[in-house]
């Protein structure tokens, strides 16, 4: 009622085309010509080479200088070697790193509302020498933040959300990681991100347990008495709504999931696959716990299709919606 | 073409009806309400208390009574203590072991051509004074079998199938269960029954990482060099199509599902949380490798719903298409 001028001003969202030898350049092309109808209120900033954009858009028959105006602008930023579809080149290791620190300066400095990334290839960044275990471990690094939560999700009326509690690890190193410290602040973080950037005034989240049948009772493992029934209780008196501990084969389930704004797995690959089957193609990454929004495709640099437009941007097309809807989110709150 | 007369008889078919305080008994009687219909090469041989079998298919709706005949026969068992739908009785632990052990006997004797089993409680058994750690178990038990594989399954035109490598073990347990040994024997097992049981000629069985990403070179775990891909490989020179392993949350898409018959994963939750979304209240537990043919429904006694009628018979139904259907394949062999 009372906005500042600010609040109406276009949302400002980034986006990072990634990995030149990639599927990021054209899927982005793809996405945004559709942004117009989708995204009235957002401007889209395109980070990469402007000479690259240009060229893989026409490959998929978009005139990408026809599209710059008042929703897209791109940020050029130079490649330091041609980039090929489909080549990886070491030279360009920096250039990709160049798109995401512009992104996450601008997003710290408030002039963009929201950071998109496309895929970009690990190797190329550690060849070049520069150590690189991910785009969400970069991310809290170079944002100060001591914990984020990685979470995937669908789009929709009902998406389903999966957060996890470890993420990259030897699955034989799992049990040690998880302390009741660490799902606290797990929880907290989904619960904040939820209320704020989400538009959930009381988000649900339902947690599994660690082992087969969430260890019926400490017969098949005793994580669930004594890390993660703690740490829920522990959760709740802070006031958050997490229930559990579920046995995973059961709990995606409509019976269960009709309860949940997310669900909480204790490893990759106790959620990801289930939430890869469920959103087929349109599933996206979300960090939560950053000060900043940040939203990614779920999907890799696609080098076999990169140039032949038969890649699809539903993904990114979907991390782009969630961004804006992030970002409308926190702007209300 | 040259069959012998046996082969025109009826597949007989036992269903163990298990915990007659679940919904076992009343499911059992609303599959079968269908079962002329369905299965008509079928005869259904119930295992049970015929006076259990006949209150709890009237609070159904069925007529019992009227149900017997060509198709379908009571084999009276007698319970130890009458049995109220919703409360367990430790007396009748022993009356639930009964029916297991004739329908294996038979079974053995060539009597039945499977064997569906609806569920029943552990503990029930357990508080009886019997170790017993589950249907599967005890039937590799009972029929000297060295190792079984547990098989999910769904139902149609190309179900979506996932057998576990390791079953209820505690997950920082599960790496060190992973021999190069067991993991052919357990292919070798999965590729002789969907050849035998199954009617696929060549089966196609995709096999899933450990780790994350399937441990991304060595980077996130070491087990895909050194046991899975090894098992492969030996399994391959047996002549078994076994490929992988392959990251657990990119192997449930189509395009790599559209091209296998079986997808092994290396534990419980990778593989069940996904198979059972998938499936939804009509996915089967199929034991593989026992010298007898046997199916399951994959929920438990649901006590809560016992005599209510409530309680879903899809599971129970597909178990018993599944059972049908298998034994009709192992008699065309």
């Amino acid at each position: 009622m009372t906005a500042a001028q600010p609040s109406n001003a276009p949302l400002n969202i980034a986006i990072t085309t990634g990995e030149p030898a990639g599927v990021g350049p054209e899927l982005t092309a793809q996405a945004l010509a559709a942004a117009g109808a989708h995204w009235p209120d957002a401007h889209f900033t395109v980070l990469g080479d402007s000479g690259l954009m240009a060229e893989r858009a026409k490959a998929v028959g978009i005139d990408w200088a026809a599209q710059q105006g008042r929703h897209i602008a791109t940020q050029h930023h130079a490649l330091a070697a041609p980039a090929q579809a489909g080549k990886l080149d070491v030279k360009n290791g920096p250039y990709v790193l160049d798109l995401l620190d512009a992104a996450i300066d601008g997003a710290l400095a408030g002039t963009f509302d929201a950071i998109v990334t496309a895929p970009l290839q690990k190797s190329t960044i550690n060849d070049a020498g520069v150590p690189f275990t991910g785009h969400t471990e970069y991310l809290a690094e170079r944002t100060n933040t001591p914990r984020v939560v990685m979470m995937l999700a669908g789009t929709g009326a009902r998406p389903l959300r999966v957060a996890l509690a470890t993420t990259h690890l030897p699955l034989k190193d799992v049990s040690a990681a998880l302390t009741v410290d660490g799902l606290v602040d797990t929880l907290r973080i989904i619960d904040h991100d939820l209320r704020h950037h989400f538009g959930l005034p009381a988000p649900r989240i339902l947690v599994t347990g660690l082992n087969p049948h969430a260890g019926e009772n400490g017969y098949l493992g005793r994580e669930e008495i004594d890390v993660i029934s703690p740490a829920l209780q522990q959760a709740n008196g802070l006031g958050i709504d997490a229930r559990g501990p579920y046995p995973a084969d059961t709990l995606f389930q409509p019976r269960y999931l009709n309860e949940a704004d997310c669900v909480l797995a204790m490893f990759h690959d106790q959620g990801l696959p289930v939430l890869k089957y469920a959103t087929f193609g349109e599933g996206i990454n979300v960090t939560l716990g950053l000060p900043i929004i940040r939203t990614s495709v779920d999907h890799g640099t696609a080098l076999d299709l990169a140039g032949t437009g038969r890649a699809d941007a539903g993904s990114l097309i979907a991390a782009i919606d969630t961004a804006v809807s992030m970002a409308r989110n926190r702007r209300a709150a």
